[in-house]
């Protein structure tokens, strides 16, 4: 057989390490899954560069489960290399976690593991996984991969925190929140400016209403929710203290999807004195689901300390074909979609600043 | 105003040059249509990077008035950096002549003119148009581009012939062809593989029934349709004696869209003995539709010298998503729409190759 050559697209990884200058060369030894994965011994992966093609299921997530649709294919981007390290993989690629079909590597954060090499790590497009995937079953595919990400030193950066001050308990808090940060391939319009939009509409809405309801409403735009998670970490740290006084906390993280319900990670005791508030509110727009884990990543150390954690439960539909993409930009932006969720949450919040 | 600064997506346009290799900082002027900018004093544009702004009528498109829609806005593409140059820019941006919305930038050709100094050009996605026009109503915009295209020197090439010979009158040919090139950032599934594709396929179908027709069958794939259009010229030239016995010449040129109807560019003197035949057969399909320019641009040459020139009018609601993007991949195609237009063309070639 004739040797052709073929460009492929990629991106790199949240905080993968880059290639050495001039590359790797190696062959591509394609895997659907982890339990195919598993089963090789590392002698067929040594050496080689490990393609995870475990495609997201666009049918799916079109039918309303893109959350299993998701979680289903990311933890190939988030564990993949570190797993192909191990085995002694020389560098992963990933199947996009994310649906499109416009040819565009969706990126995000991937998981090294102490003591494993640290490879480098990128996404193709489901295109370019489908084109090599089907090379390799005619024959060796050997690529040559140069990747050039820079891991800068961590820098101070902050939260954006900005209170209406309760009346009559303002020690007892309502967050209302979406994150700050965004991967610098997009704009980070869908994930998340369309959150912290949603977040500061509800307070400036409740403002014009009521300056001063009894509890304080907090506005929270997190920093680092996409690689590492260190603004919810930190607020948790900070305020360790009042989160007993924390009624609730609300994260918008699904783009402008309109809610179709409400999540709730809580506990019995905490969640009982605001039961009636939540069934009344959520009921218009499909009602309140317990869910395990906290809805809305930047909640979860301040969810696990205690604090009821709720998200809108979002269309999220089309959302993953622009996450984590160059096409995360400000013309995806749906205004009555935005809308939907101001009149949601403001309704959410304004009730447990509110109640008595 | 604080300066901010955003990293803009760019595809280098066909047979432009590159920037100095230091690349151009400039200001950008934003103009919507060529009435607008003739009517810039050229003080205004000298120095300046212009941006043709001239968005891609999505809408349209959808709605069936996709030439309307390409022709409007590829003007700006072909047309564009001659314009700004003959006013002194220093380079040219245009908005991608396509629809998508996944942030791709759609390359394709551009016409420098004798005696105008060539200046760099590039596509851009319509999200970052959006985005520079955007922020150039607010305030100057200063772009650093730059733009690595390689101009290699013409290799030789070939159009790619084959016949099904005629037992009755060999002489007399009906081309059924696709073209061979396509634009490499994508792999050219669409533009114009399908064509290819289909065009073997109605040749292979009639070659099962009748090994040798009446007439010569003739497949062609064409050599540099798109950027320059020599190999279409080249046959003319070569073949000039044997045009006038060339019945027909059909080229498949709009990716799988399933055929709505059958364009020709034909004199009438020519295509009388044929007439029957066109109505009889393209009826099921949509019937025959009369154009002023040859449809399939491989064509136009031999169609200059008499040649009827046909193409199917395909449904290409969707094809401008795809068409000069890296998104133009194999997934694209769809097996049943390259079906229907084998049907029909396999139908009108056996015909015109068999008619007394």
């Amino acid at each position: 057989m004739e040797e052709t050559s073929q460009k492929i697209l990629v991106t790199a990884l949240g905080n993968t390490v880059a290639t050495p200058s001039e590359g790797i060369t190696a062959s591509i030894l394609v895997v659907r899954t982890f339990e195919e994965f598993d089963q090789l011994p590392a002698g067929q992966v040594k050496g080689k560069v490990v393609l995870f093609d475990h495609a997201f299921d666009d049918f799916a997530a079109r039918a309303g489960r893109w959350e299993q649709a998701y979680s289903s294919a990311v933890q190939y981007r988030n564990d993949g290399p570190a797993r192909a390290a191990m085995k002694g993989a020389v560098a992963t690629l990933v199947r996009s976690a994310g649906s499109g079909g416009f040819r565009m590597p969706h990126t995000g954060v991937t998981k090294y593991k102490d003591g494993v090499q640290q490879i480098p790590a990128a996404a193709v497009p489901a295109e370019d996984a489908d084109l090599i995937a089907t090379l390799a079953k005619q024959g060796q595919v050997v690529i040559h991969l140069v990747l050039t990400p820079h891991d800068l030193p961590p820098v101070e950066s902050y939260n954006v925190i900005a209170d209406l001050k309760g009346a009559q308990f303002p020690e007892q808090v309502v967050i209302v929140s979406g994150h700050l940060d965004s991967w610098d391939l997009g704009r980070g319009a869908l994930d998340d400016a369309a959150g912290v939009a949603i977040a500061m509409d509800v307070l400036r809405i409740i403002k014009e209403i009521r300056p001063h309801p009894k509890r304080t409403l907090r506005f929270v735009a997190w920093m680092n929710e996409e690689n590492g998670g260190a603004g919810g970490r930190a607020y948790a740290q900070d305020h360790k203290s009042e989160l007993s006084d924390h009624v609730a906390a609300i994260e918008i993280d699904y783009g402008d999807g309109r809610p179709l319900g409400l999540n709730i990670s809580a506990t019995d005791d905490r969640v009982a004195p605001i039961s009636q508030i939540l069934e009344t509110i959520a009921e218009p727009v499909g009602g309140v689901i317990k869910v395990s884990e906290s809805p809305g990543s930047d909640l979860a150390s301040i969810n696990q300390a205690g604090v009821p954690a709720m998200a809108p439960l979002q269309d999220a539909r089309h959302y993953f074909d622009y996450h984590h993409t160059p096409a995360d930009t400000f013309d995806k932006v749906r205004i009555d979609e935005l809308r939907r969720n101001v009149e949601a949450i403001s309704s959410l919040a304004y009730a447990l600043a509110q109640h008595d």
